[in-house]
């Protein structure tokens, strides 16, 4: 599955060269080279898949674990005052490079780099909620 | 750890009634009752936590293979066009229920009421990521 044109797969296999925070025989963590604040990494499988929708269970589980270590870090010795974490799946959601990844994007300030807003929508406040959760209970 | 005041204590124990997708023994899943796209679902661990960062590693697997399967279900029969995977540490970076929890935001069309920027930040662009790597890869 690896292609050879995908940045993150030349990060995991070290011909492009990264800032690495974890490696494993399955997952590694860098820097991102665009800092949106400081200490902001991803995280990734070695392996290629397009994103998290596409990615094997273990490999969510393990990606997720090293995110909430590094995180839990960023916290206690950078003191960040929260964290993010985020992956987005498709262009259509933010997504750039077409190899899962979660972001851990440590907050110190309010008026950082990264801007994340729910706006109300007052077109959705009259949906028929539980038609709609009934429809995704019956595919699960 | 349950806390009388937890709104997402009470949706888990059904005091308080929600669009339920999702219930096994550890996990449930509900339509967001705010809506930022239609199927704006929240995935949380019955039992109380924080936040992603002070939720065991179990069940950090468990929540978020349920919101991988949601946004599956998303993109396939509601047509969605991406889904954003996201989780809140702490005020600072938008959390305001504080039981962990993970939106699982599908994305149709990009002025939709879900908002994401990375701004780049001149301030970030002379850090020394070697540096910063280093004093993360020292504490894990």
């Amino acid at each position: 599955m690896a292609t050879n044109n995908c940045i993150f797969c030349k990060i995991a296999n070290h011909i492009i060269p990264s800032n690495i925070i974890y490696e494993d025989d399955d997952v590694i963590a860098f820097l991102d080279a665009s800092q949106v604040t400081v200490g902001h990494t991803l995280v990734i499988p070695k392996k290629h898949y397009e994103n998290f929708l596409a990615t094997p269970h273990y490999l969510i589980s393990k990606v997720m674990i090293v995110a909430q270590r590094i995180g839990q870090i960023l916290i206690k010795d950078f003191k960040a005052k929260g964290i993010n974490i985020l992956t987005n799946c498709y262009e259509a959601a933010g997504q750039s490079v077409m190899h899962f990844h979660v972001h851990v994007i440590p907050r110190y300030i309010s008026s950082d780099g990264f801007r994340l807003e729910f706006m109300e929508n007052q077109e959705l406040s009259n949906l028929n909620l539980p038609a709609i959760a009934n429809q995704i209970k019956d595919k699960i």
